[in-house]
């Protein structure tokens, strides 16, 4: 098997000065051109990590690498990695999925009904009759022939004997499937359901907390004005308790715990699960909590920029003993959608801003109460103060390798964070667990609004709330 | 408030030439010592991080420090935190307790009983009636005269009118409580329960999976001989689902999710609630699963030396905008006595030696299989050789930061991991459920027969396994 060419370090610069009025990104949000990334004018040459090399034993020359070209092509969700194609089986481990247990494209990406219903295929949602491993998940869907029709208005149609939802779930009530972006509606929804995607994941909604990430899902049911509420979901990555995975129609709404090692598990293995399901112009959006600095606790963040703890847009990562930087760029366009979504939803400040990604909750975000912490409140606000003048509006831990990872890969990714305090005023986190539950479901409602808008079911409701979890 | 006094950056040296036949630690174990650790011949001094503070803007003067010292004394659990004690409430948020609302020493610390039953006191267990929200957990226990008598010989007791624990779990059978270390064992334990710690943790074990760490919870309370089958006990965080706690006499445990950030988080708060519950001469010990170089898939491996992903025995950490260095020692007598322990139980194969501690499980581990792979397979296999060499027998994702903080806060810390697969045979984990399964009961088993030895049950019983989970 060939070695893959080495990365060519090459210098990076940034935007100019930093700051909240400035957004970063990709223009447009077209993520299938092969052109590499521009040079960003004013930030800083990233220095070459020569130490990390000798520290390692390895050659200096290896020892810094800087990424600058992305995959692109189709829309189709890329790898980087040229021994994945040679491997007859793809076990994703902390999922507990895998190419030979499960049909990944039957569950997650196009299905193509080449001619009518078919025995053994469920007429009203044309999906063969065995999906494995998905069967509690869907169940028949009908079409209905109008975005902007209201779930009452939806005609159910009879199942095929023999369809695998109404099998797995005895007297299950129909669900209704809302069209999707470029679906042919036909006319008569029953029998018209021919080569059509009528099933692909479009969006992935990720989220450190399990539960949060079930509400979410429940609660993207209801504003998608899916039959029943949504109680009923089924944990696709039920054999594990690593994450937590719940399909709604055209959206994934999946976990990924807290920090950049877990968070890049999950990334990892979701982007071959979206690749080996042959999905397309994925957007991702992840749905945070974070502390504000100089904001209003509630307050909703779009990032236009992750940055490290040094307020430097890049993510660094030992590879063989290397240390790899990589960029965080994420898309432009994306956060103008959402942010224009947010005029919609008046009952809470949504802002843009940077995001600083660190390792570490305590010590790492200049906490004082953590159990070790060797530096007085004046150092702390300092170091807080400057990052505040670059630009940085709230702090999380997971941004910058989300960044990194979604761009490498062709996916459109975002990140929507509420701020659960500002961090200038203090470090712990004392507000009432109603409060703080009532925060968590700012960023779901507004990135609720977004699918929706982009569905075209309307501008978000904006009185509508996630259930509490 | 004064700042801390700055950490001198002091060389560190290791051990001589690695090797899984080398012990790390601190000799006997004994934590209580105030002389600053030794400096370990052979290992080079680490380098200083200039770039980092060049990079952040900072002084390079403060751009590396090496912490060097430990703090110890009587056996208490120390923060090294000068700050907290002018905190008039601690919320430890990502556990969901704190000092306002949860009564920490009665939950977690010693229980000084000056007196015999008292109204209001469960007679049986000599705890305070109002326990808030451990009501679920503890029920009115039974001191058994002897440790070694088995579960079936335990006499059981009256409850108090009024006792929290018969109150919140109607009807709930008596619970045994075994002694505890130095506890004076009454001829008759109903009304000789007085001046005793009859309740403290004594051992705390984490491991990433919630649900592991409730099967484990449930096996102790198998193996400690406790009534009952386990199946309620409940989770202590069940507020949150960030960790799940659960606490089985002397015992805890609790999940700590995958990587260093989200280890580092639970560390932080868990080391604060012992603090605050004044818990002394505690045991600390990872209960995990890894990827073996060089060992026979199923092997148990006993962390002498944690290491980085350069095989240095350090963990590195930005503090605000600096680099941090800390040292990775685990308790060199703890590793003595878990090996001895593991002499009981037979049936798999239980080594010492170097693990291999990194930020990513795909690349960062010389993965081929990731969404991302830049590197061929021979250099990926020259890396893992390398590590082999340098001493490395299991690589996981927590260890450098799991012994920095136990070591830092006076806490006794054993790694116990078993191997999933040997990384220089494979890349992926395809072992069955139920052989993976198997495997991850072994580092349960093991730790579990240490607990049985610490507490005078006899050795380990090595025919008994912890439930599937």
């Amino acid at each position: 098997m060939a070695a893959p060419a080495a990365e060519e370090e090459r210098p990076r610069a940034g935007r100019g000065a930093p700051g909240v009025e400035q957004r970063a990104g990709r223009g447009g949000g077209d993520l299938s051109r092969a052109e590499p990334r521009r040079a960003l004018p004013g930030v800083p040459r990233p220095e070459r990590r020569a130490s990390s090399g000798d520290r390692c034993g390895l050659s200096p020359v290896r020892a810094a690498m800087t990424e600058t070209t992305r995959y692109s092509g189709g829309g189709f969700v890329h790898i980087k990695n040229p021994h994945l194609e040679a491997m007859d089986e793809d076990v994703l481990y902390h999922l507990d999925l895998g190419t030979k247990t499960h049909d990944l494209p039957a569950m997650f990406g196009d299905v193509k009904v080449t001619a009518g219903p078919q025995p053994g295929v469920c007429r009203p949602c044309a999906r063969p009759a065995v999906l494995p491993s998905l069967l509690a998940v869907p169940r028949p869907c009908v079409l209905i022939p109008d975005s902007g029709r209201s779930a009452a208005g939806a005609r159910s149609a009879p199942v095929q004997p023999g369809c695998a939802g109404s099998a797995a779930v005895p007297g299950a009530a129909p669900r209704r499937h809302i069209p999707l972006r470029a679906d042919p509606v036909p006319a008569d929804p029953v029998p018209a359901v021919t080569d059509t995607s009528a099933f692909y994941t479009q969006f992935v909604c990720v989220g450190g907390s399990p539960n949060r990430m079930r509400a979410f899902a429940q609660f993207v049911h209801k504003e998608l004005g899916l039959e029943g509420d949504g109680e009923d979901l089924a944990d696709i990555c039920a054999g594990t308790d690593r994450y937590a995975m719940y399909r709604v129609g055209p959206v994934l709404s999946i976990s990924h715990g807290m920090g950049i090692p877990s968070v890049s598990i999950m990334l990892h293995e979701l982007i071959k699960l979206l690749h080996h399901a042959k999905c397309r112009d994925v957007t991702i959006i992840r749905i945070g909590t974070s502390g504000g600095l100089g904001v209003q606790a509630g307050s909703v963040v779009i990032t236009d920029r992750a940055v490290d703890a040094c307020f430097q847009p890049r993510f660094e990562q030992v590879v063989l003993g290397d240390v790899v930087v990589r960029g965080t760029d994420l898309d432009g366009g994306l956060v103008e959608e959402l942010l224009a979504c947010s005029k919609d939803i008046p009952d809470f400040p949504t802002l843009v801003g940077h995001t600083m990604c660190t390792y570490d909750f305590y010590e790492g975000q200049g906490r004082l109460d953590g159990a070790l912490c060797s530096f007085s409140n004046e150092r702390k606000l300092e170091y807080l103060q400057r990052a505040h003048d670059a630009g940085v509006r709230n702090i999380e831990m997971e941004s910058t390798a989300f960044a990194a990872l979604c761009g490498l890969c062709g996916l459109r990714a975002a990140v929507v964070c509420v701020t659960l305090l500002d961090r200038l005023q203090g470090d712990q986190i004392r507000a009432s667990h109603a409060v703080l539950q009532e925060y968590q479901q700012r960023p779901q409602r507004l990135v609720a609004a977004y699918i929706r808008s982009r569905l075209g079911l309307g501008a978000a409701a904006g009185n509508t709330r996630p259930d509490r979890h």
